[in-house]
């Protein structure tokens, strides 16, 4: 067996190793990067990329369809081809994989190793049984995969998860989804538009990320207006029936129903791949469901010493971690992981890291956007809300867009804004201006002394900001004026 | 005559005028607001409002015509049923124009007058010879109207404004803009996606409000590519031809074309109503083109006694003044004129109001935006630029909307954001993200801290600002390290 000495061990190389790697290497350690399976990101390859590359040809699909409220006509049939739309966001999705392979051979050959990792002990770890490396610290960067249920293994190559729907050839004529979550959502509503029959399944009422019970209900109504969603379904049970699979399910009033379809998507969440990698060797403790628990501010992992210290030479970044799986914290994960590790490594003291203001987007049409912590992070009757309905909003209107409802929430002792949740028409960009307002602190006053143009989606966050400063002043009333 | 005495007399009951007039009242003031024409806005009649409705038909047209680029294709044709364009842009504008009028209808009728208003002395107004209007002070909100060319009445029904086209029943076949300004820009490429056969001529080279010359070269190939636009045309004469109209213009080469179309649509830009309000009555100092000069922080104009005080009685707003002719600065220029004419009138002092950060935005497509006072504003040698081509932006190529180029300046003694110029698809979103962060004086680095989802546009802005980051740095090292 070989043996190579290193620095920082970076276990994976998506999008958290990457980062990590190149941050150990940018602090001056040296650093050994380990994939287990093929090279390519989350992201790229069944993620974030092919995702919105067939969202957007469902745009498109969807914007023929209403292009006769303009005077637009499309005087014959509109005809999706599948095999052209599958196969154009397989084409941009294999080159948005090759920029990551191309940034992956930039990196030495002596920095790669490609193996299965697994930890004999805090500092040693075996690859495939062919090299051990012997690291200062270590990055888990092993990123994370779909949640699959055994029970539903009958149901074989009918049951799929994302990573099958991007290698497909041709669109399917059906498809259920189960678990209308981000992945959930923005398929099922893609391949509606596209055509094909979609109907999406929940358990427990709740839809996306979505918290705010009056941006919860909307949006509920609004997607059931589109296509079939239960978001609280009560499957009794799905069948393979020859090439089909069967749900069948009981209805509120009590009735049987059965439905097939050519697949069920199971879309129910990501769970993080801390299995197999030998971390019952090291001594990080675990949290919840295996998976180490640590300080997202450093990346470092916990002692399972019962110190309460995290002085483990473990880090953790991305998916693995569990925190927030999302690709620009992943990213920013591995980068402040990557650096913590190599200066323990050198013997150089950690530096904590400010996190971004949090934001979350489902790209869906209208779009979801959570920014802060959400209306499940406010503690009741300390914030107002301001809102604003999109139905009439000018701009929105103007382009047959007047979907929509957004919720802010303002600080009622401070005024500062604290977050927001909505379901809007352009979410992404209104998102993108609250998150930055609420990393910079602002009140709802100095967000309202902000330009915003005309006619522009901005002006109904506006309005919704108008109602907030309302809604603060009859919270202090109320206060100052006891009954 | 009848003769009325209040504190503050509004003339004009447009954007301007009806903010001015509601923060006279909220000021506790009486107010009187003329209006010699009809009611409703320039924004709502002629303005924001149906050009974005045109572009919202236009833009349909454009995303039916590239679908098959995404695998959906319309098997048949493409028709675009002119008049059902027109009437949609008719209906919808008259809505628009319906709640303006609505909230006139909202004045107390005892504070509204229509006739034609003229100054008889600072303190005196005479209405169409029905009314003497005795006030203590004056806010001018007269708007303006597009600049018309007295030496093309030959061209008779053949020579339109823009807001002649907001009228019409059906599209014309062929329409000659002359001013590549933003109302050139906007409508011509408007028609043009409408299946109109458009060209647009300019003199001098500009096209909309940029300024950077990157940015304006590459604006101009851009929309080059898309329909003819010449920015610097030599045309000899424009003449009638029966129910056309011919453009005679030399080319580049020397030779001579001649060219006929359905109309000659005049974008040349708008001019202030400043005439035939008898402001050679008042004590207003005029300046160039006899518009009258005045404090954009009050809204009050300059005395032609020669103090260089501005203590006259008199405040101007909006298009009048021919500062930023944009709706929301028409609106902030109301409430500060309002609001400062109803102190003076009260015997209370002024109050400075800070204005907004500059932003405007052409709704092109890709869109213009300019922050800031853009690149014109910028003293060389002072500014580092940051720049972003949009061409290999994921997003932007995810949504075949792959063209754009951004331009960002930062300031080299302090790292501050001085604002950006661009052509870039979503502009008008990167745009408002960008002025909240100038208003807010951010520097480059702290704009980097912020966060950046994926795959989205904001991530080529991102791209823009490390490009600036690494300008400063090169600069710094210039002056530290003199050759």
């Amino acid at each position: 067996m070989r043996v190579a000495q290193v620095d920082v061990a970076i276990i994976g190389a998506g999008t958290a190793g990457l980062a990590a790697y190149r941050a150990t290497r940018t602090a001056g350690a040296t650093a050994m990067l380990i994939e287990g399976g093929a090279y390519g990101t989350t992201c790229a390859r069944v993620g974030c990329m092919p995702s919105k590359l067939l969202i957007a040809a469902a745009d498109a699909a969807h914007t023929v369809a209403r292009a006769s409220g303009f005077g637009v006509h499309c005087d014959g049939v509109v005809r999706i081809d599948g095999r052209a739309v599958m196969g154009r966001v397989r084409r941009e999705r294999d080159r948005f994989v090759g920029f990551v392979l191309r940034d992956v051979e930039r990196i030495p050959q002596s920095d790669r190793l490609c193996g299965h990792a697994s930890f004999v002990d805090d500092h040693t770890l075996e690859v495939d049984g062919h090299t051990r490396i012997i690291a200062s610290t270590a990055v888990i960067a092993t990123g994370s995969r779909p949640s699959h249920a055994n029970s539903l293994a009958a149901l074989g190559d009918r049951l799929i998860v994302n990573d099958d729907v991007f290698d497909w050839r041709d669109l399917p004529n059906s498809v259920a989804v189960i678990g209308p979550g981000i992945v959930g959502l923005e398929l099922g509503q893609a391949l509606h538009r596209l055509g094909v029959r979609v109907a999406i399944f929940g358990r427990g009422g709740r839809v996306g990320p979505i918290s705010d019970p009056d941006v919860l209900a909307f949006s509920i109504a609004t997607f059931k207006r589109e296509f079939p969603l239960e978001p609280d379904a009560r499957i009794a049970n799905l069948r393979r029936d020859e090439d089909r699979v069967v749900i069948d399910r009981t209805l509120p009033d009590g009735s049987r129903q059965s439905d097939a379809f050519d697949y069920i998507l199971l879309a129910t969440g990501r769970v993080p791949n801390v299995q197999g990698i030998g971390l019952e060797n090291t001594s990080i403790r675990l949290g919840a469901k295996g998976v180490p628990e640590y300080d997202t501010a450093t990346g470092r992992t916990s002692n399972a010493d019962g110190s309460g210290a995290n002085n483990s030479p473990i880090f953790i970044a991305g998916d693995a971690g569990n925190f927030i799986p999302l690709l620009h914290e992943a990213a920013d994960e591995g980068r402040i992981a990557g650096n913590n590790a190599a200066r323990i490594a050198l013997g150089k003291p950690m530096k904590a890291n400010p996190r971004r203001a949090p934001m979350s987007v489902v790209f869906t049409d209208p779009q979801i956007g959570i920014v802060g912590g959400g209306f499940r992070s406010l503690r009741p009757g300390t914030f107002a809300t301001g809102q604003v309905s999109f139905e009439d909003q000018g701009r929105a209107r103007i382009l047959l867009r007047n979907k929509g409802l957004m919720n802010v929430y303002a600080d009622t002792a401070t005024s500062r804004f604290l977050g927001a949740e909505m379901l809007v028409p352009d979410g992404e960009h209104l998102a993108h201006l609250l998150a930055w307002a609420l990393q910079n602190r602002m009140t709802i006053d100095q967000m309202l002394a902000m330009p915003y143009y005309h006619p522009v989606l901005e002006e109904g966050l506006r309005t919704a900001l108008h109602d907030a400063n309302a809604k603060l002043r009859a919270a202090r009333l109320a206060v100052s004026e006891p009954a």
